[in-house]
This record gives structure tokens, sequence and C-alpha cells, in this order.
């Protein structure tokens, strides 16, 4: 149940609305009281106990309004590497490993090049998070979906023992922030984003696919030496997402990675910057908190990433500053819940 | 992937293509070297290995046009113990105990009443099966779907050891079923099933939830003296869904339970025999395999099902011969996969 509101604030819809109604769900499903569940840092997943020091973790996500963007362009080929994305980096972020995806497509028609592609994404999603596609759903309601319409869900399961779990408690002030670079909008904002980009060629760049952490994550997660604290995949919500992880401390930002080009577009069309840092990823897909920055950011570059120490963790509890350079000025923003 | 064609085949969809594509599915996706992965007796179930002797099970599923008729009378309150039932009764199948629950629910747009009515019913399903709903995703997708419309996915979790999986090798000529009662149509043939009721009273009956086997059966799993040999969730495909637990063996069912009427009036338009017993649950929403019918029947009536002995196991390999009363008259019907 976590993180649908910041879901809803990238989807432009009522929030007061979805906000209310979340309440209600955490109060009807009763989820405070099944005490059997293991607390992992910022709800990114749900933490299932097995034996006394076994659990399993779980999230489920969909891609939201990317899919859309994905049939007007006519392709296909990588939303389901977004939607394996979405599931698999909320895993690493209470310290679980990934060990395998299911997903649910429903369509108006099962056209079977669309059915492939999607199929095609999906699995190199998984060898991207090397985990195996474990089983699915294949719904075919014409009366329910357009044609050349669908929906997809994911479901993404790992394992955590009780020594690795991520609970945030560890996060303490001092702590280095290390951003790892997202590869542009990935899967949050893109209803926003699709207002300000309105030529197909514009938009091409909006399919590009959400990045997958979890290789260089789990080598993290499985070395002491490494000493995470904490990591945030920043979805909707924006830089927020850091909040999430420990209500004690705050986050400051001194050195961001470079805004990507597609962040400077939306920003010009008028979104104020505090919001841009509030909605969209600006750059850092991941948030990584050690006390051994070098080794994570050399380990993230083995694998191919662009990581940085980009700032620590202050005693200043609730508070994001950020020291950003936003279409060439310099700002220093106060990001609060 | 398995359960997928028979889906297909309730839907009234294009069953060569969708067959064609879960081929290339299990090709693509590897699924067959994923060699860590255990046997779970007919694919009911996702069996992945925590440790030598402990497993996690994992389904998902959704409801189907069950969910456009539910949409059409106004009536969302047990729509969602629908969802829950699809996926915990694929998990007994395995001999798994269901531990959690996480809903995917997508729609245009969020009416607070039509959310709640929702999740009321997914939260009885869950109480139902003695688990507790530990997550989920809400989406607002104006775009994609029309207001009040909206889709539903279900993904369940359960936990099995070694000792107790059922792989359906144990399965043994001799063995009896014991035929537990459904409610009626639960959550399959429903695209059929909306073509012969067409009138809005005639529907109601159509949205009688799915039962919830859930707590008799793990009962019966965890007690060695109930011998239980296999289980088998009477889905799409009817009772050709005994035949995925065993290929070497046939069943026979001499004393059915009797047909629900809402059968009677399917068959009475004009569908064959045979044809119903393929495609709907036909009063048999489980069938249980084991040597020790009486505690079997006994278990499942102290939970309040209606359940006998229905037929045994034969060396008749890919068999289901069933002996029928339908409309007053007496069949003998032989039904392969």
């Amino acid at each position: 149940m976590d993180g649908k509101i910041s879901s809803y604030a990238a989807a432009g819809v009522n929030i007061e609305v979805a906000e209310a109604f979340v309440d209600r769900l955490k109060k009807t499903s009763g989820r405070a009281s099944h005490k059997n569940l293991w607390h992992g840092a910022g709800g990114y997943a749900s933490v299932l106990p097995m034996t006394s020091d076994l659990a399993v973790a779980l999230t489920t996500d969909g891609v939201g309004t990317k899919l859309l963007l994905a049939v007007e362009q006519e392709s296909l080929e990588t939303i389901g590497i977004d939607l394996v994305a979405m599931c698999v980096n909320d895993l690493i972020c209470v310290g679980a490993t990934p060990t395998g995806f299911l997903d649910y497509y429903a369509t108006g028609k099962l056209i079977p090049s669309h059915a492939d592609a999607l199929i095609r994404g999906i699995v190199e999603g998984c060898d991207q998070s090397d985990i195996p596609l474990i089983g699915g759903e294949t719904a075919e309601m014409p009366d329910l979906y357009h044609d050349n319409h669908f929906d997809l869900a994911g479901f993404a399961v790992g394992s955590v023992s009780k020594s690795r779990l991520l609970t945030g408690a560890k996060i303490a002030p001092g702590d280095s922030i290390v951003a790892v670079a997202s590869s542009g909008i990935h899967s949050n904002g893109l209803s926003l984003a699709r207002k300000v980009y309105s030529t197909l060629a514009d938009r091409k760049r909006l399919l590009i696919p959400t990045l997958i952490y979890v290789k260089p994550a789990v080598q993290l997660l499985g070395n002491p030496d490494a000493q995470i604290s904490g990591m945030a995949n920043i979805t909707g919500g924006g830089w927020r997402n850091l909040l999430r992880l420990n209500e004690e401390v705050g986050f400051e930002i001194t050195d961001p990675l470079p805004v990507p080009e597609v962040f400077h577009g939306i920003a010009a069309s008028g979104v104020a910057p505090d919001e841009m840092f509030k909605t969209f990823n600006m750059g850092m897909g991941l948030a990584v908190l050690t006390k051994n920055p070098e080794h994570a950011v050399s380990v993230f570059a083995e694998y191919g990433f662009t990581a940085q120490k980009v700032g620590a963790v202050t005693p200043v509890a609730g508070q994001v500053k950020i020291h950003a350079q936003v279409s060439g000025k310099s700002l220093v923003l106060d990001i609060r819940k």
C-alpha cells in the first residue's frame, strides 16, 4: 500500500481522494495487526517471514501511463523492462535479493507480435535482474480493453535474512549518499511529461527503459564491508522518497549528478523546481546510503552505472536540502514530505 | 504460465493463437532451464525454494469477465473474494499453506465507494483464507479505462516444505476422488454464461462468489493420516483439470455431486454435455485425491462445505470418465485433454 500516494501525485489525479482511500485501506486490511510481518525500510516491499531468520519480500507494480505511450508509439519492446524494474528496484530497498517474477497481462485481443514483444521485454528485465520469469496470467477481455490496448501488472519476489534486512534504523547523520544515475524519466511522472512533449519524436525519449539496479545492489548488500544502511528507489514522489527510509534524519545533497535533458524541457514548461524534485528522479534513479561511498561507487561503475557521492545524511529530521543547478540557475531547495 | 490455455478457452477466444503464444512464451522465458524450481502438481503454482527443505509457492490471476458483470450489476462487494479465491485455491493444489496476498487495482477514476467495496471483498477473501492483505498497487489511468471500468490482478504467496509438496507422483489407481461442492459458476466460463443469461435478474446468480477451500485443505495437508495425494482446483478447462495432476492415470466419476441449476440453463441453450464438463466446474469446485475419503469428507463438512466421495483414480491414462445426469438424462462421457 505504501508508495501509492506518490504515484497518484505523479498521475495528476485527485490526491485527497487517493490519500483518504489509502488511509481507509490500511485500516480495513488490518495490516498493522499482522505483527508477524517484518518492517522493511520505507514500505518498499512487504516482508513475510518463512523461518525465524529468513523472509520473502514481495512487491507489485504497474507501469502507469508509460504503457499508453508505448501503445501510441507502437513500441512494445522495452515496456516489460520497466515493469520488472518497478518491482525489483523496490525489493533491493529492503535488502532483499530478487528471486523470481510473475506477470499479469490483460488485453482486448491477443495480437501475437505485440504479446511476443511485451514478453521479450519482461524476459530482458528478468535477465538484467538475474531472476527467472516463473509464472503469469494472460487474459483476453475484449469488452474491457480496446483491441490494441492492454494493461500489465508485475509481481516480484525476493529473499532476505533477518541480519541483512534494511529497516532504515541504521541510517545515521554523516552517512554518505551515493546517487546512481537514471536513464531519464523511468516510469513515473509520465502523465505530466506527456503533456509537455507533444510530438512523437519528442516522446520517443520518454520510452527509454528504467534502469535495473539489482546486480550491483545485491553484490553490495552481500558484503558487510560495503556498510549499506539504506537504499531509496526514486519513483513517484521524487527525492521525497529518501524521507520514507528514516523519519529522524534529513538528507543534504550538495553535489548532484547532472539533471538529464528530458527534465529541463519539463521545467521550461513552467513546473517549479521544487515540484520537479518532488515528482521526478531528476537524474538520481537510486540513492544508496553508506559509510563506505568509494566502495559503492566502484561496484556500480563495475556494472556500467554512473554513480557518485552526492551528499550526506543530516540530523535535520524530515528535510531534503538540495543544492541544484536548474536551467543554469543555482538553487537551494528545502523539500519536505 | 500453466492454466492459460484453459482460461482462453473459457473466454471464447482464439485458442490456437493463445496456445501458440504460450508455447513461444515457455521457450522464451526459459522456465525449463530454471532447474532450481520445484515441480508442483499441475503447474498450479510456481514453487521457488528458499532453503533445501522450504519453498514459497506463488500464483497470479484475475477474475476475467466476471469483473464486467460486477460493473454492469453495480455490485462490487464480492468480486474481491473471487480474486483471492482464484489465487489461493491454486496454491493449495501444490500442497502450500497460503501466507499472504497482494492486489493490483487499475481504474479510470478512483471512485471511493467503488474502491472501498472492492477492498472489502478482497479483505473478506483474505479472512476466509486466513491470510493478511500485505500489499498492493492502485493506479488511476483515465486514458486506459472508462470512468467506472477497472481491472484487478491478484498475487498470492504460500509456503510449502519439501515433504508436503504435492507433485502428483503419489496419485495411484484406487485413490478416491472426493468432490467439494462449488457455489455455482465461480470465476470461469463467464463469457459464455453471459451470452445465455441476458437479463439482469438472471445474471445476478453468476456473481455468487467463488468458494475458498483453504482452511479445510490446509488442515488436511498438515495431517499425514489424511493421505492426500492430490488436489485439483476446477477452473477454466472444467474437469480436464484433473488430467493436469498426473499423466499416467485416469479418473472415473461414478457418483457426482448434483449439477447446480445455473449450468442446466447453459446446457439447455445448446452447449453439448462434454463441452459443459470441459468448460465449467459442474458443481465440483475442488477435487481431492486421497486414500482416506471419509476423513476428507468430514473435515470439509466441519468447515461447512458439502463434500462426498464421487469416484476413483483409474489406470486409464489421460481419461476422465464421467457418469452424469444432465437435464434428466443419464450419460457416460469420456473426456480427454
